[in-house]
């Protein structure tokens, strides 16, 4: 049986050593024959400590892989099976920006689905299509498994202008609350049934017990009452149970931005004055991990790198990648072109949804229409993210425009424009298509 | 030929001057045998004060027509052929409350599909479905042409829930501006094809000259630059040069609540703190009117209306009438069943759009689909009416409480809980459906 | 853990020692309390000798299952959880003349979706809605299994007019299709990946090999060019390859009598010239059945059953009974509510599609848009299903024969006709619904 | 006020004198400086005697306009106002195949949407494609104005893979009904509403008077009752009464071959085995006509034309031509993209519809979706139309056999097979695009 190539494109990012152990911890299923750390320039150093770290990981498992360390993309896609990405056009610096501007303006940032995450696809894009480029020439059969945010839209930006088919996107989100929910219910996980649909951070899900009941609404009434299983990087703040009355859907906690604007947009103004920005936070939290990838005595993940937020991403693209590589027929939430599934969204757009995962790639659950409340809301959050794609390509000053009017964080066109032309300057290094906006300036 | 009897339910409204005014106008083509102008008990005076005005313009004009006015709606009702509806359950003080509330909440209120007009369907759907319960029996081959607001949420309750086909809402939105821009254009209406698809006060449209040119980006570019042709109840306020261009539309001009919610929640909160609520105004502007219409001598419209805000609804009304009775099979713009209409939304709600009217009622030009940025936007709206339409009918406080979170106009849960609760509170003794809610206050 | 109880309504069926067997297979996992065989008056004798043939086999297995024989069908149903339908109105008698006056006229009958199935729906759904009414009252919460053909006509009837979610349609076709496939290419079913969508008898799909290839077009040339694993019930007759091309799909073997209309119909001519109808030789095995069921030797269902061409359709329904009681999320082909499974037919019609199985029921894995050529077909076929189900349950004479008109296998209103009013003449005792057309005659 | 210009193309076919009296009738409104009648070689004889006429014509009726006569396409194309096409891929005796083959199949030959019109299809859509591609060089503003058979699927082509957007399909078809329902009411056309949906022979209409009573059922059975005013070139053959009662439209004269395809197929071949087939017919009216048209006295259309059997189409064809032209906004029945004007078909296709037209072109009335009989054959005729036009642009043989076996006048793949391949080789000479299937000859 041939052994396999992955390639991860940001391969210096602090998630590195979970992926490395995913893959460990499947060695007996996946017959890995090399991976390869990608990154650029900037992020040698990074890349190097995490390299290394990667590489006593695999030797301490006593494992045969050949982990390479590299800036030369073209190089490391050649003949590639699998290739991740994870990585993050212009660093956490980036990110603060993102987060510093929108609250400047008192705006919520959202770095995902929000102003700040429409910068971010913004950045985003551009580079995942060119990574696709190089695959097409390079690795053609190639699956690429995408965790860079926004996770929704960058697999959408792949489908529809990269036209590269083999694409799944992953996010953390879907992980957590089947967790999280399984324990506040007691159960494992394989005794419920968890029917996941939306978009990436905008999704909802259901969930039945064994015997076929639907206990969506006990599940609902628990979250509520006991405290959740800790998400680092989002504020505890509850639904109304009317309001989760009526959806009969368990929104994620990223809807908060959203069901709960005014409520996470006070709370986000008074954390940022206290502590500046996520961002901010994040990058000291990263900094003290690297230091303790440094030291050449540790062999395993550091159990600090759950404090960082986005546990379990890592661990998701390692049984994706299992299960299609083993075509393990089990049921995974991914990022995947809709066709029909959510019949309320364009055909040919990206949804985030439960899908039975096959050699050939998922196969999503079908789900149909969405109740009223839902189907409005996903429809407005779905043009914004058409909206946002298209101009990340086009770098069309005016859909960008349009995408933050669409944006229901963004209460009209004129502190819209005032956030979104700050946000483009901020950004301007790394927003090469938005020439005509910045000629103008 | 048989001659036709009309009906007036909220005869006594200020607008019935221009109703007389527009069926006097039309007199040599429509056989009118009787009007009546039906009211309530509480708005007896003012029935009388412009019924009698209208018995003096009917004279004046030399018309045999009988004017009837009475509180009796079922004995006006026997028989009809049209039935127009112009009532405000609650007068002019419950639109005070439905803009001040929110104001108070640092919210716009939107007295037509702001949380302000969400209260006003609330109070007016069940009166409008008993009218046309009451229709059912005494004249169930008449059209009824609604023109209380909001006028597409009312027009789509009497189709889904009254189970009443032969139904017609209109607005003075698209009239106006047909007027004012072919004014600008130094045209005729006649010269011009307008396209209008949405919903009401929440329609875009596009303008052909009768070259076969699209003439959209030229007459948007001069509404922009030069002043618009005054519409009295609205802020004159400019969308983004850069929106427009990428719609390739002309939004109404109460878009403006949406697309520009910062400035006008801006300049609406002065204008609260100056001068009071709009309806505060329009109750002073009706005193007035109606100390006018007192006068035995005035036997014609009097200019002032005009100053009302609602000039040509009263218009459209008769025009429709007329192009039904007479299959006059020319364009209007309607609130009618959508029937795939336009393709982004359900098949059985109500949209505002261009029709082709015959004597068996408007039958809408194709739209199709909308582009990216409108279809989104107008998704979520209709989700917002539905919901509002759905907790209207059945009084259930979840669905109210959904449908305020979906309004783009509320930014949040808290606020808007707050908000709903104090609307219903102000409003209990038109929203007996609401009585679960009350029952626990 | 409690026990459960199942009814099969047909119970005399010659296919009940399969169903039997199927369930003493699944001992080990399936708590079974009682099984409930019901029959009518006419069925008796047949239901006594098979019943006691049901009795033997579970005696031999060493089960503690009571089995029951009764023609008490309310008796049988209280308190069920699994009720499963095999029964066929009008016995083997009716089938003849599905397939006798439409030969005599010159037009293939097809017993399952040709004008033949067509009188078949007509006489079974009135008697499946009768099932349905008394399982709301007396076992509410039990699902219904049915492998009455037309077996997806029948589940349509039953979730559309019979209001009852609780449904799953079976047929053994696509699990033929999966064994002789998976034979013909020295695989295990388990290591290949089937897809199928379509209706009932007119189903496609795809295959795919664990490693994610498409090999759909493989297996398509296989089956051509070797003998396919018998089916015994339909002349094996190949479809032409370049349509196969086309197609990237492969046909059922039911599409032969659509696709391959005129050799069938010219091989179903001489067939019927030289033996007779099929239901003439189905008569003959069944008689031959009984007298072996009748020997008090035989403990185990006789080989001798696979002869008669309905072969797997009760082992599908044990699998599915199993698969739901114990949640076991395996993938099923199952006739079910579409939901927007397959786009291009209307969202609350029944389809026949690979499902994932649940407790709470089958969750169809989304298929999307057909292309060209099988959207057309399917899209005429569901519409004659929609027209026949429609007529079955009116017994509305004019739908009747516009479903005859609409059957591709119909070439024609006048021969339609013909056809339609000496079936129904034919099957006048089991058709009460029909009452004014009988009338008229 | 600038003068058109106008291209016909097929200038020499015997209808050009009734489109030059169509002119002519509206020369007060439509100003045209030249007409352009363009033929090739093999027409050019036919091309100078109908041209000559038409030159009379003009004279006689004391206009200036330019007859122009040439064998150069391109030089008359330079910059047209419109385009009307009306030529025919292998004259006469190209149809007399498409006729004939299938007659000696045993099948209908249809030479407009069955198995002769599929090869019409193919002959004409290459040709009219690279008409378009002239017109988007040479005059990219004109509109093409098509009434070539089959008109909608050569509409779609234009549509679909000419890239062209100002075409316009017509057919008599309409007209016919329209003229002759309106006289069996004994009403002129204007008191009525007819609404039509559907494809190019295949379109169902409703009737409306004009106090908004549908009145189709009362049409429909005047329409079976007395004789229907004559329509040349088809059989007088009755839809059954249940049938339309059922279907609550009335279908158009072309319906017959599908709906009553038995008859129509006895009724056919006696026909041809006494006459020869209808191109026969045709071929000796035409010789007659352009006898007639030789006669230099004769400056006026002869009656004798209407024998023809395409009375009225390029009477429609002016009627269009004035209506964009002058901007008149009237009702006309057209073949233009769908747009969701019948919710049923895809968005991108060519259907058949009553339009407002506008000089910026036509506007459908919205039709929304057909009952379910409609449904499924408008549905199963429009993927054999878009299988035609695919074969037609690529020349793939398998795509052409999946047309011919979705056919529903084609009753089996073995004798599609046969009657495609015989037209085929019959039709070489005007089929490069098969060249594949030629070379394995």
């Amino acid at each position: 049986m041939s052994k396999i190539k992955i390639v991860t494109i940001g391969g210096g990012s602090s998630y590195t050593p979970e992926l490395i152990e995913g893959f460990i911890k499947r060695s007996a299923e996946l017959p890995i024959r090399e991976i390869w750390l990608v990154d650029i320039e900037e992020g040698k150093e990074k890349l190097e400590i995490v390299g290394n770290l990667a590489k006593r990981m695999v030797e301490k498992a006593g494992l045969d892989w050949q982990i390479h360390l590299t800036l030369d993309r073209e190089e490391a896609l050649k003949g590639a099976d699998f290739v991740t990405t994870q990585f993050r056009v212009g660093f956490l610096d980036a990110r603060i920006k993102d987060e510093r501007i929108p609250f400047e303006n008192g705006l919520l940032g959202q770095e995902t689905n929000g102003p700040g995450g429409m910068l971010k696809a913004f950045r985003t894009i551009p580079v995942i299509l060119s990574i696709v480029e190089d695959m097409k020439r390079l690795c053609p059969d190639a699956w690429l498994v995408n965790f860079t945010n926004p996770a929704g839209m960058v697999t959408e930006a792949v489908l529809k202008y990269g036209k590269y088919e083999k694409v799944v996107g992953l996010c953390n989100v879907p992980v957590n609350h089947m967790m999280s929910e399984s324990k506040l219910l007691g159960k494992d996980a394989s005794e419920l049934f968890f029917h996941f649909a939306g978009l990436n951070h905008f999704v909802w899900h259901k969930v039945y017990d064994n015997k076929g009941n639907d206990i969506t609404g006990e599940v609902a009434a628990k979250v509520i009452s006991e405290e959740e299983a800790g998400v680092a990087n989002i504020e505890v703040m509850h639904f109304l149970q009317d309001q989760l009355d009526h959806l009969g859907m368990i929104p994620c906690y990223y809807h908060r931005y959203y069901y709960l604007q005014d409520d996470m947009l006070q709370k986000g103004l008074e954390s940022y004055k206290n502590e500046g920005t996520r961002g901010e936070v994040v990058k000291r939290v990263e900094e003290e991990l690297f230091e303790l990838y440094k030291n050449p005595d540790l062999k395993d993940k550091p159990t600090q790198l759950e404090k960082r937020g986005g546990a379990y991403y890592s661990d998701a693209a390692c049984e994706l990648i299992n299960s299609i590589h083993n075509d393990k027929k089990i049921l995974m939430v991914v990022n995947t072109r809709n066709n029909g599934t959510i019949d309320d969204l364009p055909y040919d757009c990206a949804i985030e949804t439960t899908a039975y995962i096959t050699a050939s790639g998922p196969r999503p659950l079908n789900f149909g229409k969405f109740p009223t409340a839902q189907r409005g809301y996903i429809q407005i959050m779905k043009a914004m993210e058409e909206l946002t794609i298209e101009a990340a390509v086009t770098g069309d000053y005016k859909i960008a425009l349009e995408a933050f009017i669409t944006n229901p964080l963004v209460p009209g066109s004129t502190i819209g424009k005032k956030v979104l032309d700050e946000l483009l300057i901020a950004h301007k290094k790394y927003l090469p298509q938005f020439k005509d906006f910045f000629d103008k300036q």
